[in-house]
């Protein structure tokens, strides 16, 4: 292989977003290292489906990074003792599904490994339309991230940039599910429940199963989720 | 205890430098919350130190969170079959115990924590001076992650703003030293060998000792420091 073969870091959770990402990346001709966390989700079947995506996209590499991050609190999401917000509106303040610095500690580690491999971009999947008022989705913290980390690496001294890339960032659901169709996405090894069961199978009651529903819906798409009970919003 | 009391997230590494930005947010009456990293030093010993130095400080809380980032290679500091470099003069290149997005990763971390806390500072001890070319030492670096953790955070969003602190940015290791001295920390607590041994003396050799020492001299101070072999540049 030549070393001119272009790298990138693709963050890879397990749903939707990511597994677009990763369909993207692969389709600008990057060779795709996949970079998974597992930070005390209440939902273990999202890293499996992680697993299964990085199988599917036959990627370099594919690293789960265990984080620490529970154990400083603060989120419905890794704090089971705080109640998944069910079948809410988005609201118009920041959810209780936050988790605390989250893309912030993501990055820094994809950062962290793009630098190891010389990698020329970090794909992330955050997404500015139905972000669900998360802060560290918006744009202008990305931009920020991106001129940071051109600060941060040895690489970066060496006149090295890295790109932060976020293709998906002014999609709408349908519009990221149409496109990961077209790129020969199978959205049934992705799973988006905040809850899911072990299986994988989906609540059908909180924010992220609405979302991800109305997405194929409003794509006209049929959606392949699996759910363990009946979706509330259908 | 009221909520208008200040409180600030420390990074204790257990070295000479993060001993004293503990005592400089004391000195400023911060309520100090120390954070800590296990990411597979060679030298256990300094995290020892890190546990010392929180009580003899008396921190609110230390948190010791294990990191992923050995895994990730690409440093003599965490990969051990890199030679650590010894009796160097400082390089004018960046070492190889350069750690990849070290200073990125952690700092996320401790914004993470901030924004649990609800604190207004996160302190860190780098070094623009004696830095041994660590581009995640450098101000700019410093600067361009306030910014973006200004844009990452729920309590951003609110107004909340978090201040990222490097009293000890622009001093010599002899005036970080001096300053320490004066703010009543025992160096004896602290270990900054590359190598030190499970009993937390140092090698005399590798660049770290070598700086620590001259510290010392140039400050006019005894070095407590034990050392387990005689020092090389003495």
């Amino acid at each position: 292989m030549s070393s001119s073969i272009k790298k990138a870091v693709v963050l890879v959770s397990g749903g939707l977003d990511s597994a677009t990402c990763l369909a993207i990346a692969r389709s600008e001709g990057y060779q795709s290292f996949a970079l998974s966390f597992n930070y005390g989700q209440r939902s273990s079947s999202e890293l499996t489906a992680a697993v299964r995506l990085a199988e599917f996209f036959g990627v370099a590499a594919h690293q789960v990074i265990p984080l620490g991050i529970g154990q400083l609190g603060g989120s419905a999401l890794t704090d089971h003792t705080v109640d998944v917000p069910i079948n809410g509106v988005v609201a118009d303040h920041i959810p209780v599904t936050y988790v605390p610095a989250r893309n912030t500690v993501f990055l820094s580690y994809a950062l962290a490994w793009a630098e190891v491999l010389s990698a020329d971009a970090i794909f992330i999947g955050v997404n500015a339309v139905d972000y669900s008022g998360y802060p560290d989705c918006r744009p202008e913290f990305i931009e920020a991230f991106e001129k940071m980390a051109n600060l941060a690496t040895k690489a970066s001294a060496e006149g090295n940039l890295i790109r932060i890339r976020t293709p998906l960032i002014n999609m709408t659901k349908a519009q990221i599910i149409s496109e990961g169709v077209a790129l020969g996405v199978d959205y049934a090894l992705t799973v988006s429940c905040y809850q899911a069961n072990t299986a994988g199978q989906a609540c059908g009651a909180c924010d992220s199963c609405r979302l991800r529903h109305k997405g194929f819906k409003d794509a006209g798409l049929e959606d392949p989720t699996v759910y363990f009970s009946p979706p509330l919003y259908v």
